[in-house]
């Protein structure tokens, strides 16, 4: 079997490697297709060098079917499609909101993740995918259901005022789920290729450098300001701008993970009573609602998959998204 | 009958005038008692002086009594003892949190208010005093309605660990809101004597540029952090702090008014989960609350009253205030 190892210094590379055999309470996955997410682009990056122990193999957000089955293992067949929830509490999770619990794994930046031909976790970390399903579309659900978190945070409700700004592929999906919601949605992106996606894929979209975002918005909602909005840009320009943009008693979701601590306006807080949640990663409703979602064939999810390559081409997939150029998801075939 | 008038130049003085005959569902009101409240002293400083007309009557933290009562009011009669919710929507307000509005005139500074002998005022902006209330605590009842909106906010519950980074008045009055909501409250201030003053008060006060504020917190919870941070000091190290006290998912309510855009750690909302709401004003539920409280007999409001003092002394309040010294809450004896 061949896996793709971090070596740090921007590096990754493919060598072969023994296939870990379940043990108690695990199953081995046949992995199809793995993602590459930002926050795998950050590890290449080195940022998180003290974090990742290498070689690590990264990867997590996934998509294949049970393999080989451990001792313990109930409810599972060999052949059953699956993804995996890459969030470890260990065998007794904590009550309640696990999912930020102050002592958690991240499977596939912690432990070893899913760009290796075959993957053993957890089976309490499996869920069973649709046959309908495509392998490719099953490896969308782990940011779907990201996605889906947040939009559950932010409390959508139909014929909401929704703008998203940051139009990557996890806005891009925000923006989609809280269209689906019932959300009237606008993104705002400074990188022209990703605002003629987002168009492409039927959602409307400013670029803040070329127009005015703050009257795109009152135009959009005759002077009242948004409902919502998901700050998924991580930049000073996008801080600033989300408490610009909504009405009394708004909201914002904050998505991105800030590197820095941007000015806030505090004061308009107060002024009109705006309401602010941070958002993290997923609980097991938000995964199962990215499921359901993904297999409703209600989103346009091949126009998000920008490139499908096979693990050989992994160094070259994160130079792409590097380049910050052309590209939203970059998918890994994995037994390609 | 007389009033004091701000005159800009940090310039109160106290003249003769005559008293404004009520009109259609108007009342006028025999001031007795009057608060200096912060943004008193901020038109004093000169900060707002371009929103306020010169000369100016301020005050609209005030208890009276009817004294004459204008056609069309029903339900009122002279000699009821009152308070007055200061913010005028005009006769036809805004449905549902109206406290917010963008058309909102606030009572005292853009429009006359309560440091003269008599104030006259629409009757939609009375509510009853029992006869149990001083009138010393007839005019709390304004800032403690600010204190009941905020704990509102912060959905405060039995049990809970509060912190109020701020002691001054609205803090510390948020303080003894939370703690008879059942919150276990520790005060964050700065000023020596309002440190001494919570303490005084029953509350549990540090000094953060003494004690290491984040471990008191610390050991308070047993390391697992507060569930509700109120900023009332409005000032860059509070808004440091703020995120750095709380447990997974806990709540910030922003009180203070913030005249600067500080810097804040948006990282840890994400990480945590934390929220934050800001709080403006009071709704009238938050006026029936704070009557009722001060009427229960169960805050230990005479600690809060620093000084009572007499129209013409009005000038010293403010420049007490000013000095940042010693002072909580100053109250001018309007008939004095």
């Amino acid at each position: 079997m061949k896996a793709a190892f971090y070596k740090g210094n921007r590096t990754v590379s493919v060598g072969d490697c023994v296939p870990v055999e379940p043990r108690l309470d695990e199953v081995r996955i046949k992995v199809s297709h793995c993602g590459i997410c930002g926050t795998d682009l950050h590890i290449f990056h080195g940022s998180m060098d003290q974090r990742v122990q290498m070689p690590a193999i990264l990867g997590h957000e996934m998509s294949g079917e049970i393999s080989s089955i451990g001792d313990g293992v109930d409810g599972w067949a060999v052949g059953d499609p699956v993804t995996v929830m890459p969030l470890d509490f260990g065998p007794k999770p904590p009550k309640g909101h696990s999912h930020i619990a102050e002592f958690m794994k991240f499977m596939g930046i912690d432990s070893p993740g899913a760009f290796q031909s075959y993957w053993t976790v957890p089976a309490r970390t499996l869920f069973r995918l649709p046959p309908n399903l495509s392998p490719a579309h099953g490896a969308l659900v782990e940011p779907l259901a990201v996605a889906c978190h947040d939009v559950r945070l932010g409390e959508v409700h139909p014929g909401e005022e929704v703008v998203v700004i940051g139009g990557g592929p996890i806005g891009t999906l925000v923006a989609l789920v809280a269209r689906q919601a019932g959300g009237h949605v606008l993104v705002s992106e400074v990188n022209p290729f990703r605002v003629e996606k987002a168009r492409q894929l039927g959602l409307d979209a400013v670029n803040p450098t070329e127009d005015d975002l703050a009257q795109t918005v009152l135009d959009r909602t005759n002077g009242r300001g948004a409902d919502v909005v998901f700050e998924v840009s991580g930049s000073a320009a996008g801080a600033a701008a989300m408490t610009e943009l909504l009405r009394i008693r708004g909201r914002i979701v904050v998505v991105a993970v800030f590197a820095n601590k941007p000015a806030v306006d505090l004061w308009k807080f107060f002024w009109k009573e705006l309401r602010l949640c941070g958002a993290r990663v997923y609980e097991a409703e938000d995964y199962d609602a990215a499921i359901a979602l993904a297999a409703s064939g209600e989103l346009p999810l091949d126009g998000l998959i920008t490139a499908t390559t096979s693990l050989e081409h992994l160094q070259e997939g994160f130079e792409t998204m590097d380049s910050g150029g052309e590209c939203m998801k970059i998918l890994i075939d994995v037994q390609a």
